[in-house]
């Protein structure tokens, strides 16, 4: 079997279905190929059958490279992952490396996305890149100093868990006031109830059919591009939400830029202004510092298998330091 | 003048004095002086002869380093500094290194506490390590995959202006709730002066002679060694906040090791089993991570001034890509 020069297979492993493209030699995408993410029990081995199966359609290729989301090891292991069933040390890069005898990259899928940008999309030519992924909960990717970080264990860029307010709202995780409990898609629904409970927001609790507990992230989006004032005043809160976020990560990184992806990506029209403008008003010495630049993610639902695509030039090999 | 091969002359910069050392090629300090820092009105021109002065004193040598108090570009240019007077860009690098005829490398004192202890104290070995300064306030510095970070601006390590909890107490910044007003020494005397109010506190007080607002971090220290309960409580209260922002840290960077150097660290013993329980407490999903290694900092008062001797071996020359 030959293989094209320079091309490279990405899967991005999610809850629901498993994105694989291929891209060539300068980055353009050549191929791609949906396949139904296997659950239930005993799922794993057709996991793995699955990503096989989408190396083989997108055809011969010098690096594959596969994003899951969890906890994965700089090894590849899965350590855990919420949205698939019965993983618990799920070596991918082990098992897949053996089926298709070659070398697997394997990352966490916020860490594919953060490739992604950097190489190819938002990020392109910064050396101190913060991504954030605002979906359902919060994840991200980091590069500083012209490197992709991954951190000792490769956990580096669980920003959702950061607590920013300790007396706040109950996270899933056992402690409060996460801040994905805020700043993401749940946590803007979550304004967006308290809001409609307050009567604060008749025209989203409207679109919602009158039930506060069916307000979703959309409904408020809706809402706000109709003007209704109410939604936008919970944009503004949210927005304020996620910049108090990404200046605690200034403090901390000082990054050129900060990139947001993930599903709000698509309201980011909505966003960016509120986010700019909160981000002005707190961050530590606004006089003595350049701001950093604030976008949203160029690659949308793609991110994640084009950066799994590239981990193999992202990944450094040998001795760190 | 003959040069001592390998030797390093590192200078940090404080609001009382200005502490030189000189360091062997083997990292052994081989010299050591202390000055006034020139204070008050048009004293900056006298503080760079007062850093010739010091370099001078402790003999020839190849590198010259300066560690700084606030906010220091990546060219060597202190922004602003809280304890020094009149600084508004400051370019120390450039004035110091003209009145010498050499290089001469300038960064933050948190930052160079860091290259002390990645290099020659409590980090070596470590490619993910986090230093944080437990002072006054609260700094730190930075190494993810085997390098120093620095930021885009060189601004990286402002970890004290994290904020935890947006609805608490005012920080000089002009916002509220930042990491430093609870996990400093300033922040451990708001604790126990809150707990003396609330009547929890009456061996501190008594210390303080009475007055709630005499109480400082080290009156807590010295009822907590004799085993006074109240005083505990609120090391261990400390102990948690410390701890939150550190998990913050090890969410957002995955580091091998964190390094708490700075005043705080004179009282080690106290602080640093309450802090590594609750960071266990805090930390996300700890069953399926290694703990980070919590410890206090090798060097205490010439921290700054070793890295500033080592920052020449820290500072990564030419494209960092």
């Amino acid at each position: 079997m030959s293989t094209a020069p320079g091309r490279a297979v990405g899967i991005d492993v999610g809850g629901t279905k498993c994105l694989g493209v291929a891209l060539d030699g300068h980055g353009q995408i050549v191929g791609e190929h949906r396949l139904r993410t296997p659950r239930g029990r005993g799922s794993l081995p057709k996991l793995i059958d699955t990503l096989v199966e989408l190396v083989d359609v997108l055809g011969p290729c010098d690096e594959v490279g596969v994003g899951v989301p969890g906890l994965v090891t700089r090894g590849g292991v899965l350590r855990a992952a919420a949205n698939l069933d019965e993983v618990a040390d799920f070596d991918v890069a082990g098992l897949l490396g053996e089926r298709l005898s070659r070398q697997v990259h394997v990352d966490n899928d916020a860490t594919c996305a953060a490739v992604a940008e950097w190489r190819l999309g938002a990020g392109v030519g910064s050396s101190d890149m913060v991504l954030v992924t605002l979906g359902t909960g919060i994840g991200g990717g980091l590069v500083s100093g012209g490197r992709l970080q991954r951190g000792t264990n490769g956990f580096a860029g669980e920003y959702g868990h950061m607590v920013v307010d300790p007396s706040g709202p109950p996270c899933p995780c056992g402690r409060r006031g996460c801040w994905e409990r805020y700043a993401s898609g749940s946590g803007l629904a979550r304004l967006a109830r308290e809001a409609t409970i307050g009567r604060r927001a008749d025209r989203v609790l409207e679109i919602a059919g009158g039930d506060p507990e069916a307000v979703r992230g959309e409904m408020v989006q809706e809402a706000a591009r109709e003007g209704d004032p109410d939604a936008l005043a919970v944009i503004d809160e949210f927005g304020r939400w996620v910049a108090l976020g990404l200046v605690n990560l200034a403090n901390a990184l000082d990054p050129e830029r900060f990139v947001l992806g993930g599903g709000l990506a698509a309201g980011a029209d909505l966003y960016l202004g509120p986010i700019t403008r909160w981000f002005g008003e707190l961050i530590y010495q606004p006089e003595l510092r350049p701001m950093p630049a604030i976008t949203f993610a160029r690659w949308h639902e793609r991110a994640g298998a084009v950066g799994a695509a590239l981990l193999h030039s992202a990944h450094v090999v040998g001795d760190p330091t």
